[in-house]
Parts: C-alpha cells; structure tokens; sequence
C-alpha cells in the first residue's frame, strides 16, 4: 500500500481556526491592559509586544485601538445579553428569576470582558461609539428592570420603585469590576451567589 | 463730622474670601467637566475659557491638570470621611449608624467632587498618586466595613461576610456616579434614603 503524505498545506477550516484563535489572544490581551492600565495609557505596541507580534497584525485582525475597546465591549455586553435571555425563557417567580440573573451579571462582570464595560466610561469613546454603548447599557438595564417588574407582580418581591432597584443592584453586581481578584480565595460563582444572597435578604435580620 | 472715605483698598482678609472663592470656582467648573467629558478629554483651557480667565490663571490658584484632579479627589473623599467621623461619634445600633452613613456616603456621591472620586479611575493619576488614592478608598472602606462587624455584633445586622457586604453596599451607593440625575425629580437626600432602605431590607417581601 503507498505510503499516504500528511498535507503539509492547511485547510480552509484550519486556517480560518488558525485565525479565530489569533483574534482571540490579541483580544483577551488588549482587554486585560485595557482593564489593568486604562484605556489611554496602553497602545497598541504594548499588546502587540507581550504576543511578540507587530502592531500592523493587531491592525489587520482587529483594527485600531477605539475599534479594539468597542470589540471588547460588545463581547461582554453579549454575555450580559445572553445572561438576560436565558433568564427570560426559565420558570419560576420573578424572584427566583432575578437571583440567577444577578449571579450571572456579577459573573460575567469578573470575567476580562464584563469588567471591561465597566471600568470603561462612555466618553472613553467617540461621541457616536459613546451612543452605541449607552444605549446597549440601556438594553441590560431594562432586562433587570422587567424582572423586578414580574417579582413585584408575582409577589415575590416586596414592592418598590423598581428603577431605583435596578440601579442599586446594578451598582452592586457591577462594582467587582474594580473590587474582585480573580486570584483571591472565592471563585467567580460562589462569590456571585454570595453577593445576590445579600441583596435579596437586605440587612436586617430576618 | 468728617465725611468718612471707605477705603477702595481691599483688607487682607477680603482678598483671602476673594482668593478663596475663586479658587472654588475654578475647581467646581473643573470637577463638573472632568465628570462630564472625562479627565483625558478635559483640558485646562477649556476650564479657563468657561470662566473668562487664562490657563496660567487656573496654573496659579491650582497648578496642573493632575493636580487639579487630586484636589477635586481629596474635597470628595474628605466629604465621604467627614460622614464617616460623624456616623462614629453618633448613638444607635449599628444597623442604625451603618443606614445614616450609607445616606450620607451616597448624598456625597450624587455631588459632583464625590462623584469624581468614582469616575476617576486609579490609573488616571500617576503611580505615586494612585497609591496615594487607593489607600484612601481604602480609608473609606474600612469604615464601612467597621460599622457592619458592630453591627453584627450587637444582632441588628445579619451575620454575614463584612468584606463582601462592604463592598456590595459600597456598589451600589457609588453607583449613582453614573445614573443619578441631579436635575431628576428626586433630590440626593431622598434618593440616598431610598437605597439605604433598599439595601436595608433586601429584595424579598418581608
């Protein structure tokens, strides 16, 4: 039987594989300085240098440096989305609800990416960028709003404004952005169920 | 009787109100386009030109643009520590106190020289001059973290984590930063008491 000659010529799916692991370690890269330094004092050099590649490829795979940011943006601003979605086709009261979605809020917020829509301001970009990002702050926002909607309908939350709500459970799950380490004792998921726990019990004694 | 001539000189102590006060302006104007536009976007001539003076004017009463960010920081924070002073010396249990200095801390938020002090990130500011900041926030921190462990420990707050409470409630009385609308229909006073009662009594109907 002849000998078979392994391909030494990539595929179309591994090249495009190839490509899509590339864009992702600029982009978990770029993020994490980003998060670390702010966004003004890291170039794009910087990111390029610590993968020992040169600015033109960040360029060619990611473009510049406000179109890094908002990539990075949008990647968690969709795990807030998912987080909302999945909460939204689940059972239970609105209650049960709410405390799944603000684990999974303060979970992703943890994560590179969430911390990232946080610790960035909106004037970080331009007057247009500032728009596309408030209004997608906005979507998340009314998901919280709605869930507290239902709560209160159901019973299941104790009436209130549930405006002033969502902004206070929002600062409180969106503040690890700036609090949390990710090398410290309580992982991700537990130290999100700890804090949702506190919110939904208040206080005071019960 | 001669008529008396008052004096067209100004006595020290007027040009010490009239320095003082203007020194005030200079800062309130800045602090507001610092939270507006952001510290990076901001520049001192844009401060200059809003109040009719040059940049070396602004140089003279405050110095530079870094500068000018510590003072609005350190007037922010000596207001946050100012309440922290006070809750310390009053009477109650520590639920009670821990309530009064949440208002508080969330009154000085929705000001603008406390709302710097959440917009600003750390890395806005030199190395020294981060430190410096952080160990401030950490000042802050430990008070609120304080007031839950005498809580705690006199039964009217649930026993809990204080670290992950102090920085869950520090979330959401920092957040209003971001949303709390000066010009709203609800003034800082009522707006703090509403998520310090939020907080408080948790989610779930009691």
């Amino acid at each position: 039987m002849a000998e078979h000659v392994q391909s030494p010529f990539r595929t179309a799916l591994q090249k495009q594989e190839e490509r899509e692991a590339k864009r992702a370690a600029l982009l978990r890269t770029a993020v994490q300085m980003f998060n670390r330094r702010g966004f003004h004092a890291t170039s794009l050099d910087d990111v390029a240098a610590s993968l020992g590649v040169s600015k033109p490829t960040i360029y060619h795979y990611l473009g510049n440096k406000e179109q890094v940011l908002v990539e990075c943006l949008t990647i968690g601003l969709d795990q807030l989305f998912t987080a909302a979605d999945e909460v939204k086709g689940e059972s239970g009261t609105g209650l049960e609800r709410l405390r799944r979605f603000l684990c999974r809020y303060a979970e992703v917020i943890m994560d590179d990416f969430g911390r990232c829509v946080i610790l960035s301001g909106d004037e970080t970009l331009s007057p247009k960028g500032g728009r596309k990002l408030r209004a997608m702050k906005r979507q998340v926002d009314t998901a919280l709003r709605t869930l507290i909607q239902e709560g209160i309908a159901d019973g299941s939350i104790a009436p209130t404004d549930p405006k002033i709500m969502a902004f206070t459970l929002a600062g409180a799950v969106q503040w690890p952005a700036r609090w949390y380490d990710p090398d410290g004792e309580i992982g991700p998921q537990d130290m999100s169920r700890r804090i949702a726990e506190l919110l939904i019990a208040g206080l005071a004694p019960r």
